[in-house]
């Protein structure tokens, strides 16, 4: 392959994979998308095409990163992917490499996204941060003295993981009452289904004809916007576990920033209110602390490919 | 005062200060007790008195050190000190500078007691630590790269308020469920006094003559000495709550240590085998990841004011 300095990054989704590759400016110069097989050797056949496909339209590449919803350690094995089917440990940059003749650079897709903020977006600028990743999943990362970390073991940035609910519902990593089953896609739709089964949201089911096990967090929303007060309620319910992880995240790491991510920020426009509301009622000694500024991403649902690209130039 | 080298360190705990000297070897050369008194003034009082009396048996000191149950920002002003009686915000350190003619510094006195780890204790050779200290309350204190981290404003490593059941009892910080209500000492007595009072702590009331309200955590570890039942099962409980504010804490920041120091660690013997298995079991992937080390404080119960002693020779 050509080792021209243009860098590609893959955002590996629990649904979609979305691919950059990006010159010396950090610009977007390709892009392409495609979905996320099940299985490991198919994630891998993909991962590895795509960047193929990216390194043909860029006439050559100088390096790949990838981002992927799962603890990555820092040679690159996969330990845990709650959020990818049929895929376990995994020595995801060992057998990329073995594949693309590049060097490869493998995190966390938070972390990734974090990157970007901090680099171009957001953060920038930014000392003391920690960024939530609201998808399907709670992602999170974070960013002490100007810089990501990433832990002892690469296994940083689970806030997701943090158990708040001993009473709560079981979580797909196995564990009972993880904040991500409140605070992201997959909890606001768990609580919206939750509520039309129990009668509590019959606005909502005029969306799905009546059918429960359809309502999803983008009816809570779709509510909201058509001032539904049983979609207002549920979002305020949401608001209030989403201010839970981030009063707990300041209480331990005193962030002066917090960034929010994710494809529900593009309904930020009905979240900030109320998760800033509930955030402060709710922040350890709020009355006497300075503020921690609360921002969405800047850079759109390219920021994990795009970190992972900028980070991959270090590969 | 005569500039001798001697530091002073004053750990302000909540019901009594521990003060010591130390040379330059970090070895201390004198020492002293004193009950911590309510409110502002008097606490500024003895702060400044027991200082004094160190200062003359050493015969000068050049810098004293304070390490105080609250929040304290850059500035030294206090911010928040749940754990204090009648102290609100209070400019702790521009008092003390008035009153001692020499450079002051203060923090919170968990990261004081993280300091005299790293430097001397069980986190020696550690990048990435988390201290927990068991006390009345739950301390916490974070190493990074190295680093006792304070955060963007001073006020980082308050685990023990990250809110962990959201039908949990009010705090003394004014909210709900947060972690300090179960994990310290004042939770024990807290959990025992519950189980006592609804007759599940039927062999912990032998201890008090009966009397709920004289039950305490202490009673606890008695108990299980004595091998009995109930009090196996709240240490059993109790443990368990001590392991979610580990697993909480691994999640968000991976630290390949925790040192756990407090009063409640003289009883590590007890407490070791039941919270290492429930954090264990707890974990977010806890079969694939790397194992946290999990030991006790080895600068016992002076590591506060040797923390704030060691941390004074740069103010």
């Amino acid at each position: 392959m050509v080792h021209n300095g243009y860098v590609a990054g893959v955002d590996v989704g629990g649904t979609k994979c979305l691919a950059v590759v990006i010159d010396d400016d950090d610009n977007i110069v390709a892009e392409s998308r495609v979905a996320t097989p099940s299985g490991t050797d198919a994630l891998i056949d993909v991962a590895v095409e795509v960047t193929r496909e990216l390194a043909d339209v860029a006439g050559g590449l100088s390096a790949a990163g990838f981002g992927v919803p799962g603890q990555l350690d820092f040679q690159g094995k996969m330990r845990f992917a709650p959020n990818l089917v049929d895929v376990g440990e995994l020595a995801f940059r060992e057998r990329l490499l073995g594949l693309l003749d590049v060097p490869v650079f493998v995190d966390n897709n938070a972390n990734c996204a974090a990157t970007a903020e901090l680099t171009l977006g957001a953060a920038r600028d930014s000392r003391q941060a920690v960024l939530l990743t609201l998808g399907g999943g709670l992602g999170n990362s974070i960013i002490v003295d100007g810089v990501v970390q990433r832990g002892a073991h690469g296994l940083a940035g689970e806030l997701g993981h943090s158990m708040v609910d001993p009473n709560g519902p079981l979580c797909p990593c196995g564990r009972v009452g993880c904040l991500e089953r409140y605070a992201s896609g997959s909890g606001l739709t768990r609580l919206a289904q939750e509520a039309a089964g129990s009668g509590k949201a019959p606005n909502l089911l005029t969306y799905t004809d009546g059918d429960v096990e359809l309502v999803r967090g983008e009816h809570v929303m779709r509510g909201v916007r058509d001032l539904h007060d049983d979609a207002i309620e549920l979002l305020e319910g949401f608001s209030w576990w989403v201010a839970v992880g981030m009063a707990n995240v300041v209480a331990v790491l005193d962030p002066e920033l917090i960034v929010v991510g994710g494809v529900l920020v593009s309904d930020w426009d009905l979240l900030e209110e109320p998760v800033t509301r509930n955030y402060r009622a709710m922040v350890l000694a709020g009355s006497t602390r300075e503020p921690v500024r609360i921002v969405p991403a800047a850079m759109g649902e390219r920021a994990g490919a795009l970190g992972a690209a900028i980070a991959a130039r270090g590969a």
